[in-house]
């Protein structure tokens, strides 16, 4: 079977453990890479175009925004990113796991555009141990801390449309869960079709 | 969090495989369990009531039908079998995932019955496969392996309300995704209620 690949939406607060649970899952799988963004920030040192981000100008962004060329947009600190979509569709036709590490409304956003994606939310073992966490690192100042928090306790009231939920309380474990859940939605009855059609 | 367990559904042809993937995929898990039956059928020599199955009258079978206590039945030369409800749901409660082995038919059954069952289709490659596997044990007669296939590709073409398949080309394959689903199925959404209830 030709397998398309499918499309996985990681989100979580900052402290969550993310991006470490993500390259633990991924570590060594060629079926699987990150989308890459638009953006319309300037190319810093050493980045470059097509690798870190696709650097357009605010008119293109403008134009992807309004012919429905972007699975998902937000802007911070004045500037704009996005997903794009042709770019998404290209790699799963590829067979590749699309991977789209993007915060909650970015998320309500590719729901409504690509029902088919896979919504997974890695949350931390409790708040106190999310605030246990930020004050470790020692890299934010009080008040950003008090801000992570916040923002934490509003994304999940409003993460009720994920598919999935991995609490991370131990990095191997939570790694395996990622893993497992990528393996089962390749199982998922969509393949029905095309083996009844081979047969 | 004190998780209840979920009950999967496994189906699939004689000849998919279903036995040697299921024992391969639950070999040292203490956190599943197979269900037991109810028939009206008598012991044979050596089986125990409540282990191979609960054995009960004709009457008292009827008695489970008009009052909804079996997740399904179904009847096989003469006798009547079916799945006890509260046996499941006992077993679901004190945290086990419990797996069922029946038939398309009565999986339709208790995915009326229990919509949030988990249910599972393994396959073989194709029908070649199929036939060549049951043609390999040498124990059918022609006429039941002729029987046996046509049984086979009406569950096929029936099975499409089931949740996930798996296609059962290597042993090891087949039974790490079905473990993969057994995991998968336990991040899914509703234990995030549980999350932010603790939280």
């Amino acid at each position: 079977m030709n397998k398309k690949g499918k499309l996985f939406v990681i989100s979580g607060p900052s402290g969550a453990g993310k991006s470490t649970v993500v390259s633990r899952a991924i570590e060594g799988r060629e079926d699987i890479c990150f989308s890459t963004s638009v953006t319309t920030r300037a190319p810093r040192p050493g980045e470059v175009d097509g690798r870190e981000y696709f650097f357009i100008s605010f008119e293109r962004f403008r134009e992807m925004v309004e012919h429905d060329e972007l699975l998902e947009h937000a802007e911070y600190v004045a500037n704009r990113y996005g997903t794009p979509r042709s770019y998404v569709n290209q790699r799963l036709e590829d067979g590749l796991n699309v991977l789209l590490d993007i915060e909650v409304q970015g998320a309500r956003q590719v729901r409504k555009k690509m029902p088919e994606a896979v919504l997974i939310f890695i949350a931390p073992p409790s708040l106190e141990e999310l605030e246990r966490r930020l004050r470790g690192r020692g890299t934010d100042t009080e008040a950003a801390i008090e801000g992570r928090l916040i923002r934490a306790r509003q994304e999940f009231q409003e993460a009720d449309f994920y598919d999935y939920l991995i609490v991370n309380d131990d990095v191997d474990r939570a790694a395996a869960k990622l893993s497992s859940i990528i393996e089962a939605e390749h199982c998922r009855f969509e393949d029905w079709a095309v083996w009844l059609k081979s047969n």
